[in-house]
């Protein structure tokens, strides 16, 4: 394994030492001030060589791309030889087409500015829905999507043994689907209607939840209204719990309070956002990633398409 | 001249329009949304072809820049045949060096993502001190720093006959004396020490200012603590008036109220960043600037170079 050196930034530096941890290597944060005007400094540690993994989450990421821009370009100039993206929530990955005409498509747009700026990009479970791989929008050498369905259905047979797992709307399917499956929950799919930003109505499955410890299972949650709509109508048809977990515990402002008022009980998620939810640290599986990409494993073997199709 | 669009923003639409008439060119907004999780989505008008110039100034840039590049490259892929970015006040020109080991050159790294996106980028004025031409860091095909010295030269004259011009830092010095000398005012250098982003002495020039009419003048105010400093000591030295006049007037937070605490009587800018003391529109300028690129007389003369020259 070549030096590698993981760079934290200021609000992520607990999932970057982790990860710094698990990998045995040295771990330093980068320094980020922003000025009056709004315009950001990025300063980098020093005596930077070799494989440089900058980790960091990029929710709210309008200025972590420009601060990551800032340090990978100042890093490649300064002479470090790879440059790898660990993001464990990735942005942008929600507008994959032009929903309107004229829109632009960020998916696009951004996945080619991450190729831009880094050698390799690792995430997880990133929002893809009508693509299938990860690098048919992010052109880097390498770009892995990880899935954390097996790190949940671990932590839900340990915490909610016989539990009915809900999806909260059709995209869930597959990926819920395979959490049930591999660890033998019984789990529906519910129907979602999107009218704006904040307004949805969900349609419960045919599934009788009465009496049922349902968990409400996500890649993401952001405003909490999908969950807290599927909440309060399980609960009004006798579930004796309702808990959600999510990979990506986004949760804007007073997500945490609605999903609590719709009769939510616990609320997990990873630390790829952090947040008083997290309770599953993802470093072990990204270390893993990051050796692999290291030890150029992946040379013969396309990782990026197969974890995709483990999802 | 070929056929021009003019692409203005919400928060920008304004200039952009008046840009818009000063060509007789078609102006059309870009719509831009702000979802719940901090992404951005644009659309572009319809029917876009030809040469479009995007126009606004990028104060308090990263989601500007990000929306920016969503734009530019959905009009690029839309088949576009020439992008000119129009932005009176650019951002990140400032760091133009590492003030200390690891900081990253952002003024290098931004001027690089803006050639990327565009053919051409106009502006006004930028924060350029230890670099002579805006084209050495802003790689584009034509890379064009117009200056408004002329302008407030002319606004000075009208309204404030006899002044003393006060420039309220070295750098200051070279453009200050160039409105001096073409306008026939006398004026004088303030020496500044800075120990913060709010934090700065001010240290007057010999010059007498009593009984005098003084304006300062510098090519931005942010924070607006410099000038309050220079003021106050200006009137404490029995100066009769001191007003202000920027081109960029960026004014953060309190910093309008900090300077009528200090004694000032007038604040004016140009239009470069639309406020309350907005009252030299660089309509005409930029339209002049547009248009000679557009009809390629650039061609044999580096523009750019010439007009930098002229500060």
């Amino acid at each position: 394994m070549s030096a590698i050196t993981v760079l934290g930034f200021p609000d992520y530096a607990e999932p970057s030492q982790r990860l710094g941890s698990a990998l045995g290597a040295r771990h330093a944060l980068v320094d980020v001030h922003r000025f009056p005007d709004e315009e950001s400094r990025i300063t980098l540690p020093p005596a930077l060589a070799g494989h440089l993994v900058f980790c960091r989450s990029l929710d709210r990421p309008n200025d972590k791309l420009i601060e990551l821009l800032l340090a990978a370009r100042s890093a490649r100039d300064s002479g470090a030889a790879t440059l790898t993206l660990v993001a464990p929530y990735l942005c942008y990955m929600r507008q994959d087409i032009a929903f309107h005409p004229g829109e632009a498509v960020s998916q696009r747009i951004i996945g080619r500015m991450l190729a831009d700026m880094f050698d390799n990009v690792i995430t997880v479970d990133p929002h893809l829905h009508r693509i299938a791989r990860l690098d048919d929008v992010l052109p880097a050498r390498n770009a892995l999507a990880l899935s954390a369905a097996p790190l949940l259905g671990d932590f839900l047979c340990e915490h909610v043994p016989g539990a009915l797992l809900l999806g909260p709307d059709a995209e869930s399917r597959q990926w819920v689907g395979a959490i049930a499956e591999s660890h033998g929950f019984d789990f529906g799919v519910c129907i979602k209607v999107r009218s704006g930003d904040r307004n949805v109505t969900v349609e419960l499955p045919a599934v009788d939840c009465s009496r049922r410890n349902v968990v409400l299972v996500d890649d993401m949650a952001s405003t909490g209204c999908t969950l807290a709509a599927a909440a309060a109508q399980c609960l009004a048809r006798g579930a004796k719990s309702v808990d959600v977990l999510v990979v990506h515990g986004l949760f804007f402002g007073d997500a945490v309070d609605q999903l609590r008022q719709s009769g939510i009980g616990r609320i997990w998620s990873t630390d790829s956002i952090p947040h008083s939810t997290s309770v599953m640290p993802l470093a072990a599986m990204l270390a893993a990633a990051v050796r692999r990409l290291d030890e150029g494993a992946m040379a013969a073997r396309p990782i990026g398409n197969a974890e995709q199709e483990d999802r």
